[in-house]
């Protein structure tokens, strides 16, 4: 049994390896949904949907999110009603969303809906929100606290990072069946996410940071982070917006409490002395995934541990 | 002034002709909302819809209902989660709904969303849901009580009517205006709806009846049976249900106690003298809509009295 902790993009890419290297049955993917977002009476969970579709092969591969060969009439026709969508919705996608607000209508929990979903899609493999219950990860800028969907796409990130609130993360609790998976597990993988608003968040909800010191599984973590800067996403400024250093250290760090295993890029290994100054071991490998090879390489190389 | 009470298609089709005659500002149209529905979260108004995209120009007409040219990828893709939409919706439609729901969700009043929706559409007149309160109309079968759309779309209106159910009733005022449009009018128009769940829902709604007994407006209504069948709908077997004649006499008795005059087809012309007994006036004209002229000249009867 392997679990996986995943953010968007930069998760659903690295697992996109490591499927080709370990049977469905075997792995459990707890994805955040601290962005998860409410737009016109929908309940949208984007990095859920991200990871499903990538894994189900059809998302739009050059943008990273939403469905290939999508349309946007609906989305069209909201502007015109002059309510300008700051958030892309295609027609296809927009049944995803459709599809679970329904089933959350109907006292369906967001983890059962999200295995229905994937199961539709084809995947065999067991995809988890990290809770079922309400968590909202908002932005602290100088304009007040905004939702972190809106600060990344509505805003577009340019907004001075001054905290990081997750509303809720009091009272939510893990999806059933996400302790579990992590004690069960001889491996849990920190995929190449942010380390703030898409790990920080699962690390958050109450108990799973224990479960991750307790669980025998041997915890491997692939840095979000080269050269200073994030693959993808506003990862640089989250990490200043709390005073940490943008670097494949900081990241470590913030995981040192219960991680067994750091792989970080070649292009940082001038780090690896310190992180293993934390108790941690480093590895030093290629981490960027251009092609398919790319990311089976660094599955196999965070198997291998 | 000039109050239309409407149901979906029927009167969507008459007041393209009357919008030809009268000014929109001079026009209120209240419109049906017993047949609302939520479904996948979007609370949907098919009258209200159909009444505004057909004065809007963007119907459907063929089905008399949806946007014309409109496309169904969300609900293609729905399918493939095996949920069997059973109620059509086309993807530029999905627009008017969300649009709808969020502003819902935001504290607007669907009679506040209506006007918004037709103004964005380009319309003039004044577009009103009967409430703003929940009113669900529900039809008796053999096999339990159902949603009237689940009855009509999902069912194909093939269960016996055993009787009809209008859920909220009790506590659902008329939205703000529709007192005052019908009070305040020189001409009530009752369109040719059904008269059981189209126009009876209106006349249900707390104190809408009164108003129609106390304003000085004249009223007017139009058949929509001919020859003993409705043009379209179920009205005969919702009629037949509740133990009721099928025949524009039939129509003319339940608005008998407020009406003044009654429009009925010259294929009915043998019902003249019954009607007249109910001290209603009978006008006998041609009321088969087909063309645009037929509609305008049906507009002119009514307006003539």
């Amino acid at each position: 049994m392997i679990t996986a902790l995943a953010g968007g993009v930069g998760a659903a890419r690295f697992l996109t390896g490591l499927v080709r290297l370990v049977k469905g049955e075997d792995l459990t993917v707890i994805v955040n949904t601290g962005d998860d977002i409410d737009l016109f009476g929908l309940h949208i969970s984007p990095d859920v949907d991200i990871v499903t579709y990538t894994l189900a092969g059809i998302v739009d591969e050059e943008k990273g999110w939403g469905i290939k060969g999508d349309t946007f009439r609906c989305l069209e026709a909201l502007g015109k009603f002059g309510c300008e969508p700051w958030f892309n919705l295609g027609d296809k996608d927009l049944a995803t969303h459709m599809f679970r607000t329904g089933l959350l209508k109907n006292g369906f929990k967001l983890s059962e809906i999200t295995v229905q979903v994937s199961r539709a899609l084809g995947l065999d493999l067991t995809i988890l929100p990290m809770t079922d219950d309400k968590f909202e990860t908002r932005i602290v800028t100088e304009s007040g606290s905004v939702h972190f969907q809106e600060y990344l796409v509505k805003r577009g990130a340019k907004d001075e990072v001054l905290g990081v609130e997750f509303l809720g993360v009091e009272s939510a609790k893990p999806a059933v069946g996400v302790v579990e998976a992590i004690m069960d597990s001889e491996l849990v993988v920190v995929c190449p996410s942010n380390p703030v608003v898409s790990i920080g968040t699962i690390l958050a909800v109450k108990g799973v940071r224990e479960a991750l010191k307790r669980t025998g599984a041997r915890k491997v973590a692939v840095s979000p982070i080269i050269a200073g800067a994030p693959v993808k996403g506003p990862a640089d400024k989250l990490l200043r917006g709390l005073g940490l250093e943008v670097s494949a250290f900081s990241v470590a760090k913030l995981y040192s409490d219960f991680l067994d295993t750091f792989i970080l890029d070649t292009a940082d290994s001038a780090e690896k002395g310190r992180i293993e100054k934390l108790g941690v071991e480093a590895k030093v490998t290629n981490t960027i995934m251009k092609s398919l090879d790319d990311k089976i390489e660094l599955a196999r190389t965070v198997l291998e541990g």
